[in-house]
């Protein structure tokens, strides 16, 4: 196996990002492995090896379910989403680390931090570019409250 | 035409957010070419293809028309503005689309997030490196009002 | 003496706010010659060319007492920071500029920013990859009381 380049990990990283701000969980999904499992775990459990996690997904199919759920049942206030993903560092072979922050806004009022974390990945490399096979995104702070509906 | 070159749009965002950190409209505007248009856009005007904007330049002659009347006119309170723009993404042969947050501190006072969003870029090379043919600097929330006296 | 390239540039600040988000201050300590100095200074003295810094470290013997400082000594709150570095700008053969921003949790309380500004910095090249010779992380905001207990 090639090790990761740079290059290459910053755009999976920025469609990443940008898929989540569009709203566009299928985008978000194809940059998965079909059998990849995503997290959103906050730090003191992830750095306890505790194994409870806000959201976990195993695999496209939980995804898929996720995104109905999300685009078909739920209900909530115009908001948009802001991605900031920093610099990535490559720990390994195939595994990353990339800080973050997500910024929300909820209708007309003041942006505000909804998270700030890091990305913990595994990532391979396919005909198609970078894929992830497994990403944690361990937060930072005590959420707000109902806020973690998507991704982050 | 070549195909935009990843590093070379890190570095042409890098020189946007340095100069207008440092206040320095001369060498921001020098990064568009002299018949680029900038915008500052709220996004729910650009999502749904409304021309309204905050800020609308059309030509170096309009952008330092702006400069001057930053420069020469407006009073407000001494502030600082901190550009962190995040990873570019290259949609096309001459097109990017780069998330961005601005954070500002009006005197003593505790930093606060003055605007997130997105821009979308169609850019050129030139023998002086690439430049903007055309910026529409996206923004997500309302705006501090009074706030958007320099550019996004 | 080789111009910096800019890849290695990114990877030596993913390196810096990996370590200090990780509390790792041996692994920041590392990113620095050992006659580096390391300043955290007001955006307002720094633009003055004043030399007043609130850290002021003049090499790895400093460097290692204020580790000492902080892990044996200091008594705060359970925190978070994070460090959302931005794209680096090459100024020189060996200089370069960074945007950043800090934001920090205590507790279970919201996400704050505790600080932005920029890294300007004298890098070198050595056998390990790229080192700090000089790095003031110039901030922007007057800082919350009391927080600048680990370096920016």
């Amino acid at each position: 196996m090639n090790p990761l380049a740079l290059l290459d990990v910053i755009t999976l990283n920025a469609h990443y990002g940008d898929a989540l701000d569009r709203f566009d969980l299928a985008a978000w999904q194809a940059l998965f492995l079909p059998d990849a499992v995503y997290r959103a775990q906050a730090r003191e459990n992830f750095d306890r090896g505790l194994p409870l996690a806000a959201i976990y997904l195993d695999g496209h199919g939980m995804m898929a379910d996720r995104t109905t759920g999300i685009e078909k049942t739920l209900v909530f206030a115009p908001r948009s989403t802001r991605h900031v993903i920093g610099l990535p560092l490559l720990t390994g072979e195939d595994t990353a680390r990339t800080p973050f922050v997500v910024v929300h806004t909820v209708g007309h009022e003041a942006a505000e931090i909804l998270a700030t974390g890091c990305y913990h990945d595994r990532i391979v490399s396919t005909p198609l570019g970078l894929r992830l096979a497994a990403r944690t995104a361990v937060y930072d702070n005590a959420l707000i409250p109902n806020s973690l509906v998507y991704p982050l």
